[in-house]
């Protein structure tokens, strides 16, 4: 079953107030990282999938992409998305990433932030990702990171002070759903091993090109203090792979 | 500095008692995953890189390889080799794995079982087994799984009873030496982040063709009730390359 979180009020209101949603992607702590592994945009045709609020698209659009589509399951992501990062070279689509469907090279670059993690089979998504995508086309997405997914609770161990003594890993290789909580609401996410990821993209026919487990900015770690406790464990997975 | 703790008398007894000394291959945890991603070995030219017992150069050599080295730190532990593992085909050398070098396309095959996570650098070993294969020879290692590594004590975290609750990750993005225990004795070893590992290899020339976080076999989680812990936490990682 498709949840369809971001199209409720409240957590679509908390989504709205994070760093990312204000700020976009320079409010996003691994964006640094992201930013780095992917391509020249430059008459790129883009596919965006899980676009959000759309701050991936206009930068690819701002970077010299042809053309780009967007795609979400959530409307009111999309609303907002048309209202702050519109472009006559952006198409946002109302869109679950497992429904999509598209002719064989129809992408020169596809992209994907922080929405896989919600979605059961990674499989999937890659041989429709490699479908779409021309010969040599970049695929690049950010997941949270297996060890962060593990467990549901997807807290830090405290003591009873409620200081953070350390990250817990549990039921690694049990994949499939975790419910937690993520902005005062309840939200299914499907854990799998870094295993399924990277041997998913390969069995596609991918090749790997870069992994990055990103550490926050020196800029955030020296203003933001809680920052340092990102140094402790790897929160996100960035991964970039080009179509053989 | 090069540590040779397998010259130490009481360690080289406990070690020489483990399941995978005493039964070779099919007494480690991992083999049945390491061997399924081992290229064709006939005629092969083959270096082993801290081959220990030589349990994996037999098995090379049983498999048709033409030729293979094994080189070790430890005297102990090759005058075992040549005494329960001894071919013709197979040359113990006594060197570390940080100094041996060979002329470009000296082997088909490097593998490597358990051996990295004590050495500090990684880059340095994919240069060197990037310049001794020849182009399209294959490099397997087996490590240490970095969530394993990362925190110094290696254990899980118990409550007042000794229950296992779960595994801690902490100090993820600090890499370097560890002292931790194996065996009744203080061991260092080198923690380096999944990051460091993958891009190591793709920035030396290497295309990943398989990662594997291996699980128990079957019977093995049947027969060994602890084996089931296996399953909360990944304590190895396989990883398989190609030369381009």
């Amino acid at each position: 079953m498709k949840e369809n979180k971001y199209d409720n009020e409240s957590f679509f209101k908390q989504y709205s107030q994070m760093a990312r949603s204000v700020s976009g992607l320079k409010g996003a702590g691994e964006w640094h990282a992201f930013q780095k592994m992917l391509p020249d945009f430059h008459g790129k045709r883009v596919l965006d999938l899980g676009c959000g609020f759309g701050w991936h698209c206009r930068y690819a659009v701002e970077q010299g992409a042809a053309h780009v589509i967007g795609i979400d399951l959530s409307e009111k992501m999309l609303n907002k998305a048309k209202e702050i990062n519109n472009s006559p070279l952006i198409e946002y689509k109302c869109l679950a990433i497992e429904d999509f469907t598209y002719e064989p090279d129809s992408f020169d670059v596809v992209i994907s932030s922080l929405a896989f993690h919600y979605l059961e089979s990674f499989d999937n998504i890659c041989s429709k990702v490699y479908q779409c995508l021309t010969t040599g086309g970049s695929f690049i997405f950010s997941v949270e990171h297996p060890i962060f997914t593990a467990q549901s609770g997807q807290n830090w161990y405290v003591d009873e002070q409620g200081k953070r003594l350390h990250w817990p890993v549990d039921n690694y290789f049990s994949q499939g759903n975790r419910t937690t909580t993520f902005l005062g609401e309840q939200v299914i996410k499907y854990h799998k091993t870094l295993t399924t990821y990277i041997n998913s993209l390969i069995r596609s026919g991918f090749e790997i090109t870069a992994l990055i487990e990103p550490e926050p900015k020196k800029t955030m770690l020296e203003n933001v203090p809680e920052m340092q406790d990102e140094l402790r464990r790897p929160m996100f997975l960035i991964v970039s792979a080009v179509k053989k």
